[in-house]
C-alpha cells in the first residue's frame, strides 16, 4: 500500500511503501539511515544488514542523494521522538540512480542556487517556504470569502497605468499600439464592486524597478481587495482580520515547516492580537524621538519601518497621511483636507510594509480634479469617472503583497526565496 | 441593520436596510416597485403611495436606473413564489443620483457594450458569470488541495517558449534581452513536483494569437496541474474528477445565477457521471462514420469536438495521439511507440476542449532525442532535462482553460463575457 509521509501516524505496524526521493544518508556499520522526502513530510528508512537480503543492503549501500526511490516495510514509532515515526525498510527499489547531483548538503553561494532553482527546490527550507506560501494563499481565499469577497481578476494587460509610468513594462500590442503590464488590478476592482459588492484579484503584478534590494522583484504577486459600503475604519478592520487570520492558519497548518524554518511561532502568535494604530502624524513624532531626522512630509523608508515597529508585537497601522505624498484617488479626510484616509500595515520582527490601503475618492468633481493637477490624462481615466456618476457609493480597498507576508511568515531575509521562480533585474532564468 | 440580499430570509418580519442600487423600476399607479441590487443579489422594494411620506414617494418617482441607495422597510415573504423576498420600504434614501446611465435595458451591440465593460458589468447576466467564475475558481482550490495538491506559481517572464514561438509576446528585459510572456508553466510545475510531490499553477497565461474566434482571448486564466508518481490513467481520473466536482459544487452554491444564465441544468446534473473514453484511432473512426473527412493525423477541429459530442450527456475524453502532432515532452506509449500517452477532454453541450494533459516523458536520453528532433535549442531545456538526471519518476499533468470552463457552466456563447475585462486582438481598454 503507498503512503504519504504525512499520514504515517495511522498505520503503525503496517508494511506501507513509500515512493520518493533519498534526501540524506548515513550509515553506522551494518545499520543504513536513509532520510526520505515524498514532498509531503519526511522520514527515516532504516535498512539493517542483518535482516535485509543482499539486494536490499546494496541498494542502500549505492543510492546517492536525490535519486528516486520505492522504500517498503513497517511503520514504527521513533524510540524517542513524540510524533515521529520511521521506516524499517524490508525492501529498497531504486527507480533512477541520480549522479553527482550538485547541490551537496553544503553551504552554496546565491548566484549557484538561483542557478539551480529547479533542484534548490527540493531543500528543506524551499520546500517548507513553498508549502507556507500555499497555506497563505488558501487563508487569504478563505478569509474574503467568508468576509462576502469573491474573485474578479484584474486584466494584466493595461493601456494606462496606476501609479506613474516610469517603471511600467511595455508591450507591443497588435495594431493598438502598447499595453503595460499591470502594477495592481485597483481601478478595475472599483468597477466590479458596483457590480458584486465585494471583491478581489489576486495575480502577478509587475514592476520594471531597477532596485537590487532583498525586498524587490520584477515579477510578483499581489492581492488588491476592494469593498463597496466599506470606510476607513472598517478597512482597517477588514486587513486586521485578514492578517490575523494568515496568522492563526500558519500557525495551525504549517507547525512542522515553521520549525524546519526556525522560525519563532511565539512571535508570530503573539502578532494575533490588536494591531497598534498611528496617525502619520504620531509616526513621525515617535521616529523624531526615536532619533530618525525623518521630517514631515517624507515617506517612511525601509528603517523608519523597522525603527517603528522594533519594540512591536502586533503589526502597526500608519494611517491618514499627507495627500501630498499620496496617489489621487485617496479619499481625503473630512476633518482635515491636508490628509487622505489611507493607512499602510508594517509588520514586525523586520517584516516590513505588507499591506498599502485606502478609502477612495467617490466625488466625481473632486477627483476629475486631482486627476488634473496631477497631470494624468483624463481621457484614460473617463471609465473611471464613470464608477462616480453612476451610482458612486463610498468604497475602500487594500493590497497585499504575497511575497512579503511570505518572507514576514516564514522569517527569510530575501524575498527571491518566497517564490519559486524569482524574476530580478539580474535573472529571467531558468 | 444592514442586511445583505442574500441573507434577506432570516429577516422576515424585521425592519433592515439595504445598501445597493436600483437596477430597474416600473410603477402601478400609487405603487411603485423598485428592483434593487446590492452585489449579493436582487430584491424587489415595494413603495406603496399612501402608506409613505411625501419625501418617501418622491425619491421613489425620482430615483434612476444605477442610482445609489439605501432602502429601509420590512423584510415580507412574496406573496406567490417560494424563496423570495420582498422589502416593505418606508424610508428610501438617495445616495447619487445617475443622469442617462448608458446601459438602457434594451439590446446593443457587443461593441457598445464591450467599450462599457465597467457598466456592463452590473447587468444581471455578467453579474451571474462573475460569481460562477469565483465558485468555479473556489471549487478547482479545493478539489486540487484534497487531492494534495499545493499552489506553487509559475513565472510569468520566461526565457523561452513551451510550446513553439509564433504566438508569444516578446518584452524588453532590462540587459538580459527579451522576456516572453508565459503561455504555460507546466515545465515549471514539472520541476516543482520534484519538490512537493503534487503541484498547481493558476495564473494568467497569453497568446499573441490573430485568431478571431468567440473562443480566443490573448490574456486568459490557465491551471496547471502536475503530479509525480501519477501515470496516464490516474492523471485522466484526477481530470475526471476535478470537472465534476466544479459541476457539482456550481450546482450546489449557483443556483440563483444558473437560472439568470437560462442555464440547462438537467444537462450539467448529468455531465457528473463516469466520462467517456476514446482512443484518437477510434474518434477519427467515429467521426468519419459521421461524415466527417478528419484524416487519420490531423488534430481535431472545432467542429470536429462539437459533432463527437454532440450526442454526448457527459464530457469525452480522447486519449493517446498520434506522437506526430503532439509537443516533444509527451511520454510514448509503451505498447505503441508512435502514439503518446495524453489526452484531451472535450465538454458537452458545444463547450469544447476544456483539458489537454499528458504524461511526460521521465527517460533523459529520449527527451533529449525529442528536443533536437524538434529543433529546439538543447541549452534552453538543460534545467529541464535535469529533472530527468536527478531523481527521474513517472508524472503526469494538465492544464484546464479557466475561461473555456466558465463558458461552458454557464452555457454563454463568446468566452469575452466570462472575464472581467477581456483582451482581444482588437481590445485593450477599458
Amino acid at each position: 500500500m503507498n503512503i504519504l509521509t504525512k499520514d504515517l501516524s495511522g498505520h503503525v505496524g503496517e508494511t506501507i511503501t513509500i515512493k520518493g526521493w533519498l534526501y540524506n544518508k548515513r550509515s553506522s556499520g551494518p545499520i543504513s539511515f536513509l532520510e526520505l522526502r515524498d514532498g509531503y513530510g519526511f522520514v527515516q528508512g532504516v535498512v539493517v544488514q542483518k535482516d535485509a537480503s543482499e539486494a536490499v543492503w546494496q541498494a542502500a549501500e549505492s543510492v546517492t542523494q536525490e535519486s528516486s526511490v520505492e522504500a517498503t516495510g513497517v511503520v514504527t514509532k521513533h524510540p524517542k521522538k513524540e510524533n515521529v515515526f520511521e521506516l524499517q525498510i524490508k525492501d529498497l527499489k531504486i527507480l533512477q540512480l541520480a549522479h553527482d547531483y550538485p547541490i551537496a548538503n553544503k553551504e552554496h553561494g546565491p548566484d549557484f542556487l538561483m542557478d539551480n532553482r529547479h533542484l534548490w527546490l527540493r531543500s528543506s527550507k524551499q520546500w517548507a517556504i513553498m508549502r507556507v506560501r500555499d497555506a497563505i494563499i488558501t487563508a487569504i481565499n478563505e478569509y474574503l470569502h467568508q468576509e462576502n469577497f469573491i474573485r474578479v481578476d484584474s486584466p494584466i494587460f493595461t493601456p494606462n497605468a496606476c501609479e506613474g509610468t516610469t517603471t511600467l513594462f511595455p508591450v507591443p500590442y497588435f495594431d493598438l499600439g502598447t499595453a503595460y503590464l499591470s502594477q495592481s488590478g485597483q481601478l478595475y476592482s472599483e468597477a466590479a464592486i458596483m457590480s458584486v459588492g465585494r471583491c478581489y484579484d489576486f495575480g502577478p503584478v509587475f514592476r520594471a524597478e531597477k532596485s537590487k534590494t532583498k525586498r524587490h522583484l520584477t515579477e510578483f504577486w499581489m492581492m488588491d481587495a476592494e469593498a463597496a459600503f466599506v470606510e476607513h475604519d472598517e478597512n482597517l478592520k477588514i486587513q486586521e482580520g485578514l492578517v490575523r487570520y494568515i496568522v492563526r492558519y500558519c500557525l495551525e497548518r504549517c507547525k512542522e515547516e515553521l520549525i524546519i524554518l526556525e522560525r519563532n511561532t511565539e512571535r508570530l502568535k503573539k502578532a494575533d492580537a490588536p494591531f497598534t494604530r498611528y496617525t502619520y502624524d504620531e509616526a513621525i513624532k515617535k521616529l523624531n524621538a526615536m532619533g530618525s531626522d525623518i521630517k514631515y512630509g517624507d515617506d517612511l523608508g525601509n528603517d523608519d519601518e523597522g525603527l517603528l515597529t522594533k519594540d512591536s508585537e502586533v503589526p502597526v497601522f500608519i494611517e491618514k497621511w499627507p495627500k501630498t505624498i499620496k496617489p489621487f484617488y485617496m479619499k481625503r479626510d473630512v476633518n482635515n483636507p491636508d490628509l487622505v484616509c489611507n493607512d499602510d500595515l508594517i509588520a514586525t520582527d523586520g517584516g516590513g510594509e505588507l499591506i498599502g490601503g485606502s478609502q477612495r475618492e467617490d466625488d466625481a468633481e473632486l477627483l476629475f480634479e486631482r486627476i488634473k493637477v496631477e497631470g494624468l490624462n483624463v481621457e484614460d481615466y473617463q471609465w473611471y469617472l464613470d464608477l462616480r456618476k453612476y451610482g458612486s457609493v463610498p468604497h475602500s480597498g487594500f493590497g497585499i503583497g504575497l511575497e512579503r507576508t511570505v518572507r514576514w511568515i516564514c522569517g527569510v531575509e530575501h524575498v527571491r526565496e518566497t517564490i519559486a521562480f524569482p524574476r530580478t533585474i539580474g535573472r529571467l532564468k531558468p
